[in-house]
């Protein structure tokens, strides 16, 4: 645990680069919740990638995971919060580093009168490239859901759950 | 990204202003759940400063700030949760900083048998001043609101939206 | 604030230490969540410790605790999310240290459909033990709760207060 006294250059490192991989995870829940697609995007690495979101789908690229969050996402009767929880980052190279982030997610479709609330966890893959810090690769595991229905005159519970509905 | 030799003083202070800066809101926003009117004071810098918190009012000092926390805030029907969320520092020079700060915000009233959740986020500016950190501004955006009442049989949503009711 | 430029060394540990038990109650917490016992068991120092979680307990040694936590918390039924919130850690000696760490607790019982939603915070103690950060004292004071029962028609709150009903 305790760094040798030759070896501050790398030590110092590995605190700034906890600190750009949580900042970068922040920016990209953020981005998210200000509905602002490019930031999204700019958030993963180009070229091939893995992103898992479960029931949002698999995609292969960024470019495709913004386009259904475009979809879903982007529209003025969608709020959303994205919150980072409990966020432990693993540098495991000198440009390469893994997470598991917590997530509460809570959304309200004002149209629909109804309301989700996730919590579960990212288990991410990060590198460094023309020094920048970019996800690479991203799966999300719902461990807890919540989902409401305040259309009539009082709020019901319409699923709860370790999952989401079949 | 990467720190010069040369610059070690720097580099390391600099972490340990993010870490004081995190510090002091998470004061702050502990020291309005615990209903402590002077603990929350002393986190803003004396004097003239920016305080705009929408619907709650604007204040150009301290003073102004903690009585109209004390008026809204400071009762035993009233049941507080403030968490920072997704906060994310820049150092702008070597005393000062600004922040953008996630908040989820939870508030039970226990009288009227209501509850408040927010989400959203305050833009905040620091300064070092006496080798303390302080907050010089703060603005606080609403961008998720859910309001209930549940002192009839069953809970009700009276208010989900984007922003507060107008 | 500002180290010396003599100290680089501790200055360095100092942002190691905090960034090692925050990461620490992380995983305690996450291990919570993943229903696995020996996980939480790990993030406790082995003998007496004290352990004060209120209307959950009192224990002396981790076992104790894990004994509880296998008996209340690991079933399909129940479904929990445990956030750490504001954490704030002081380092008291080179291998000691205390932290207030708020909690947003959130669990379902997918069998009675029931819910409850708690803040509070822990006051934790921590030493190091053969170079590893262990909890060595944790005591959780509840500040806010609403506990839910959804299994008729409508979602009913059943409790709201700053404590847990008596």
């Amino acid at each position: 645990m305790r760094p040798q006294d030759t070896d501050w250059a790398a030590q110092v490192r590995s605190l700034q680069d906890i600190e750009a991989i949580r900042t970068l995870k922040f920016r990209y829940l953020n981005a998210c919740d200000d509905k602002q697609p490019d930031l999204v995007r700019d958030c993963f690495a180009a070229g091939n990638i893995e992103i898992n979101f479960g029931h949002i789908g698999q995609f292969d690229s960024r470019e495709a995971f913004v386009a259904v969050f475009v979809e879903l996402g982007c529209h003025d009767h969608i709020v959303d919060m994205h919150h980072a929880e409990n966020m432990i980052v693993d540098l495991t190279g000198p440009d390469s580093a893994t997470a598991r982030v917590g997530l509460r997610f809570h959304s309200i479709n004002t149209r629909d009168q109804t309301s989700v609330q996730l919590g579960g966890h990212y288990l991410d893959e990060y590198e460094r490239r023309d020094g920048q810090w970019l996800i690479t690769a991203s799966q999300f595991l719902v461990r807890s859901a919540l989902i409401k229905d305040f259309s009539g005159d009082c709020e019901k519970v319409v699923w709860a759950g370790n999952g989401m509905p079949h």
